[in-house]
């Protein structure tokens, strides 16, 4: 109920403040007899780590996980597994500067009004630093969706007014990783880039949209009702740091198209002509491919002058991003899968 | 598990299908000492039903809600309320051709994947239809936010390309049931009646926006990292039929706003000149206004022959809605009403 | 978390007051296919069913179950189950001068200083009526079980003093159901019955034990630490009206033998040559017959005068149970019936 | 549904195996604003430490708990508390030799069959030293109940047959840990160690009972129907390693005592004369003493061969417990706690 558990029968909770002693979680429900890629869980941690190009946060985190339980010679053993991620650059008085004043934009006020006592260094739990927990969670999901051919790639589409071109069929998600920016888009990514560094040097910020992609879902995944499977992986998008906005299939789009240029005609063999469904009909995946999109607002951690409500001027320091995205395509993919898994395994129950 | 279950304090369990027996569900945490307005909870239902207005599908439905348990001389005893509205339009002779065929872009086809027997008449469980359970939760949880002078209104800001100027804070709430189609802009309003109407003569539908707006919720409400407040309501949200996206504060158009635009100053009271936030920050209410924007893709019932993936050519007859965004309104409030009361409880809890 | 929600993956919740319109339940998660065999149903509620023999209540109720959804063409279709029972014999002129009186051993004065609002007729929604929901629900995934070949049996085993030996392998279960007592051992059985008729006549009451053996569990079911079989089984059972106690295998007999005698060796097939252990090791079920006692406490409700706290005199009227245990063998299997099905639906969750 | 999550509102998730890397956990929903006592849980820890009188293991253990989260100046932060205890004394050899056995009556035999994959070093998961998670969790818990006033008193009642009178007013719980068996009768707590001591030389083992009082619980703790405050208490106490058996109140002898004896009459003031009910009615504490009893068998592990299923005669080394009560006083106690706090919780959102 306080917020730190996900999903359901794949259960994730989460622990740890950014300038704390360390992070981590506690993953219960992960199948007996997974042979762990502990090199492709380190792979997604390094997709989000800081300092990895000159376009994100020039913080320096090793962000390296430590397994404490639930694997035995290499395989997962049913049992929970239980992870930590320590602390390193914990520049504590960087920030002690903001004990007593409340960021605009930020969840200082929240967190204070909430909680009264708080851990303020550097956002303590608000932090987007929690994230990297959930980056360790949904690698282990990711191998198990391997088992079903299930494949998640994410990718930014859209830097402030620079958007990619919508049809992602024609996109080689291959080049995602060539570039700092992470659009497949090279030409694209590099104006993306340009345009970053512009808000960089100002100390300012920039946000977009990231699209996933979600291919080979078997027919049948998502329950009606309450738990369709676009509403949980709207949920979980919601709870990215950040996050303004989700949609999926045609989207905000889909609400200018009439009914009968909306409707995806059927193919011989069970599949659609078009795509405007996304992949879902009533909450329960079709078998085509599921995509959907992220809204990401401009952080609001800027080296500008801000205003305090109790008049005082405030300047915060700190390494900051100027724009997230690039670091963000990891935990979206991450979420996505920690709620497919999540439903994968409930698949196996209602189906005959 | 089964997604037929909303909430975890506030709990509500939903069943039925368009035409069986009946619909109905259990509210499980209700507190007691609640006087219910049964008139309130009348004018909600008719707010959802069927054949209000000549824009909308003209069935029949009385809509009528039994509560069987849970009350005692009109007042909540804090055991469960159950209830019961029966069906009593079902022609379920219009249906009976659809036995064996899947109607494009409807969920036949995926509830026939996942569990093989199913009621297809009209929908089944995957009608609408069963929002009218929500509809009465939502219209008791509304009551108990009455309390806390929480208030929520929902309109409707967008028919097809037809769109609501910005501003919700010029609008005139108390006009938005002057007219059928919930747009408190009467000019528009009308506009948007003769748009509908031009899908309605051709037999065709069209989807559009509906913004809710939550004023008055205390400081403090909504749990950090997964249940963040804003990512319960999307969750809520994109689970009522035909949604495609979800927005909150700056939506969308914020992926477009540098970050020292986008940030919201402090007056000296703790509130915010500008509201990019939507009333929310690090998934905690921070005492401004909540809003939020829900995209509905046109319907696909159409009355225009569609192709059925065994190649014989259907005609769907029946009566449906050409816009089903009126009568979507109340379901969004009554979404919204059992997310902020839900998190009201919880919020009881803190020490301080 | 009001606490009328039973089970994890098949979900039941139950609502009604002995003396409201009616009781019901919603079952989510009972899987799509299952042809419901109606006639056993009605059976498992006859044998719970009021003034089924001389040595139970006299009051007169149909307990006739309806459906409301989940079922189509007499197949479950994997959406949720509505059904009611309506009350019949709601004669609330006997309880009107109990209104503000709380009779001793009841939860009268619990529920008032808990809820305020309460329906005090019968005892509201802490009577025992409740379970006749659970009869319904368990009824179903006795059904389920049995495609697992899973067998669930209850028998009484003691009544006051008077006690049946211990070897449950020796019994001949087809004669439970022969006595009205439900204890498989004839001769004592009608040594139980003239025993509870002497209460009876008094307007007294007396409690005992029932035996509960559960057969054909898969190895397997059950999950380590908190959520071990037999601690579920033990709060379903405790969860029952008038249930003190609760053990299993060697339970409160087991503390008092040494280890060494208290091992049980392996055959050679990996069964056991003794079964100390009750079917479960662990908290997981090792093959073995899972067997568990289960203790009734008289029932306060009786015909002699008691003094409310108010210091009047009070008479309640009434035709209650001079034994519960009779009606409650119905019941234990019920919720042994849901407690298992609930962990045969997690039980295919696992790889191997 | 994994089964290592335990409460509903005050969530503790365990992990760790016996001679894994540590053992820990994430306490999810404890209130903001507790300035913890780390005394007292180092306290707790201890009392359920190896090695701390001559009648348990003499196992080194040195269970000391890292915090890593939730914690800010010594107060709780309402953020999730995350921590550790290090296993410092795995001698791995000692255990190498059971990798292909299955020890009888213990978990080898249901793990392996569950999970196949499984730390076999010391039971792995299934060894009661999960339990040192439990005690961290419980005692901050006891410390959140110090504020209203709830205190948790456990001791040991029975060891093998030897029995301690029943009535617990009479006891000076002040002289529970003045002996290393935890029963406050020094005479009979002598008597017990001489028999224990017994078993310990000739590496056999034996049970026993404890007894727990909870004093001080407001009226109205607990919920009705499925939730009943001594069903969730069951539960916990189940699942603690090696319990067979719970009651309360009444409980077992209570079957045997007739209706007009076991009504507890109510005095004036709303107190009962007798306590036949434990404290609870109806699932809800009526503001009575809540007492209750845990069955503990002998552990399986003794010093005598044992012969696996696979015909080969097993010797397992290593230090064993030859009575597990002492130590499972403090269990006892932390389980206790979780249930009380987890409830009050609750309390505060249903009551006036």
């Amino acid at each position: 109920m306080a917020g730190n558990i996900f999903g359901k029968l794949f259960r994730v909770t989460t622990f740890g403040e950014s300038h704390g002693h360390a992070l981590g979680g506690i993953i219960d429900g992960c199948p007996s007899g997974l042979k762990l890629n502990f090199e492709e869980i380190n792979n997604e941690l390094n997709r989000r780590k800081p300092g990895q190009s000159s376009i994100v946060t020039q913080r320096k985190e090793s962000d390296e996980v430590i397994f404490l339980s639930g694997i035995f010679d290499g395989f997962t053993t049913g049992t929970p597994i239980g992870f930590i991620i320590k602390n390193k650059d914990h520049n504590s008085k960087d920030y002690f500067n903001i004990k007593n004043i409340y960021r605009p934009s930020h969840s200082d006020f929240t967190y204070y009004k909430k909680y009264v006592i708080r851990d303020y260094r550097g956002g303590g739990r608000s932090s987007a630093r929690e994230t990297v927990s959930r980056v360790v969670a949904g690698a282990i999901a990711k191998q198990l969706l391997k088992i079903y051919n299930i494949l998640i790639k994410a990718y930014v589409s859209s830097i402030g007014g620079l958007n990619l071109s919508e049809n992602y069929n024609k996109l080689d998600f291959s080049k995602i990783e060539n570039t700092p920016v992470r659009c497949p888009d090279i030409q694209l990514a590099e104006k993306m880039i340009k345009y970053i560094n512009k808000f960089r040097k100002k100390g300012d910020t920039i946000g977009g949209i990231i699209t996933c992609i979600i291919k080979n879902v078997p027919i049948g995944i998502g329950e009606p009702v309450f738990d369709k499977l676009h509403a949980e992986l709207g949920k979980a998008m919601l709870s990215i740091n950040a996050v303004k906005g989700f949609e999926y299939g045609s989207g905000f789009y889909g609400t200018k198209i009439k009914g009968s240029n909306h409707i995806d005609k059927y193919k011989n063999n069970g599949s659609t002509k078009t795509n405007f469904s996304g992949g879902i009909q009533g909450g329960i995946s079709n078998g085509m491919d599921i995509y959907l999109k992220v809204a990401f607002k401009a952080v609001a951690t800027i080296k500008k002058k801000s205003i305090n409500f109790n008049k005082k001027k405030i300047f915060v320091k700190g390494r900051h991003d100027p724009c997230v995205l690039p670091r963000a395509v990891p935990i979206i993919e991450a979420m996505s899968a920690l709620v497919l898994y999540d439903y994968i395994h409930m698949y196996k129950i209602l189906l005959f």
